[in-house]
């Protein structure tokens, strides 16, 4: 092919792409069935082709687990009359994301999309959370991804107005994709008493912990069991944060990465481990 | 109190912490019987008090998943005859750590060791690794935590070249501390054809990902289903990364942070979403 010929052929091939509907997976950490992802595929359907590979129970908690001592089902479920095809699987928010990009999927995907959550996963939550570690997981396969989750834990939590934002941050990253080895953290204040969202910050992840506190009880034949409950503490008093944004109700965008390397440690480290 | 005394007190109060063995909790991801965390408890009853809660069963690929939907177990158990008390936990070895400074333990332990893991948790690895989510965890909690792992994933491996490295880098962890919010992912190649360890090499995770391959299969009623198996790819052609210390036959050394937030796209990002 000429130099010429060839330059058409790949604005041809760049136009039928950018003209394709892009390719959308939908996941989430409560189950397939849960209303918070239902509305993000509701959402999702006015975007593009939608697949809906998400877990067929309740996976909170489930960080960025995998299924490797067990086999894993992944079966064609209809939920809705929506245009999207969905699957409900067996395996863990991670391993969805992994099945579809690497097994049922054609293609990889433009966008992969987690939630909508019911609850919060800002700050340190992100580390613990089903939601984020599938978005992790697409920014992992090279997919740019997102995790939207919403300040309501209840089953019945009203997504009508988190819908707007979703809508709004996902044309965003459709339009100017992510950097490579990120993807979005977003949390959406919950509105009570007529009051309304301000906005969208960019933050930094806010320096908090769970300080947890075990309820012990007796199983009716006298041994002891735990149950994991726990007290938010956020000690992390700067305005730049996801905490203080959702606190003045903003809606919170953390960019995450899956490099984990304490970068500002290696020097000082080097200099330890070389003096003993 | 006037000044001189409560100084005197303060050094006598130090002189006392510093003179108490450290109080040493030990956990793994393989199982509280695995031949690595038996290795890894010998060596740390010479530098403490050792506490071992460990998972009953094998927790790999558990990511930082906690137990949300159900109860805790955690037994006293004895395996052998050494001075270190032992209690088998049904959680994940998030749930360990959780369970034993905000449950068991009277004081919060002055150090945190997780492993030996059968198997590398290098690079990616960290973030599916049940070891290194117990070391995260332990950082999260404020305690000195160390991941250790041997690139070998038989039963039978041989930890004994691995224990002086162990002994190494705990001895210098104990000296020094931890930056808050790190802890160390360690891990130690195999000795094969009587090649020896050059050393210790402080690292950043090398940016690497898994080629999932999964294996469709019918079961005797013709349903389908999947193992996940797949292919470790190493994009990184880094020379200061663990796989290139690995390879180079170099015990890796990775900070590992529990802060994801990529700050290096704060600026772009709040940018691209201002504009909408």
């Amino acid at each position: 092919m000429s130099f010429t010929i060839q330059h058409y052929y790949i604005r041809f091939v760049v136009l039928i792409i950018m003209t394709k509907r892009p390719l959308i997976l939908v996941t989430n950490d409560d189950g397939i069935s849960a209303p918070g992802i239902r509305s993000l595929i509701k959402v999702m359907n006015d975007f593009g082709d939608v697949i809906v590979v998400a877990p067929d129970s309740p996976q909170s908690g489930m960080g960025h687990a995998i299924t490797l001592e067990n086999t894993l089902r992944c079966d064609k479920i209809v939920i809705d009359n929506g245009p999207q095809k969905e699957y409900a699987c067996s395996g863990t928010p991670v391993d969805c994301v992994k099945l579809s990009v690497n097994q049922l999927l054609k293609r990889k995907p433009d966008l992969c999309v987690s939630g909508i959550n019911h609850g919060s996963n800002s700050s340190i939550n992100v580390i613990y959370s089903g939601t984020m570690s599938a978005a992790v997981e697409g920014a992992v396969e090279g997919v740019p991804s997102i995790g939207f989750s919403l300040l309501d834990t209840s089953h019945d939590a009203d997504f009508s107005e988190a819908e707007e934002y979703v809508r709004k941050i996902t044309s965003s990253v459709l339009k100017h994709g992510m950097d490579p080895g990120v993807c979005l953290n977003v949390n959406i204040p919950k509105i009570i008493n007529g009051q309304s969202i301000k906005g969208i910050r960019v933050c930094r992840q806010a320096h908090a912990y769970w300080k947890e506190d075990f309820q012990e009880r007796q199983d009716p034949s006298g041994r002891t069991y735990y149950w994991l409950t726990g007290k938010f503490v956020n000690y992390d008093k700067g305005e730049d944060t996801d905490e203080e944004a959702l606190s003045n109700h903003y809606v919170s965008v953390v960019p995450v990465q899956f490099d984990v390397t304490a970068y500002t440690s290696i020097e000082k480290l080097t200099r330890i481990i070389s003096d003993e």
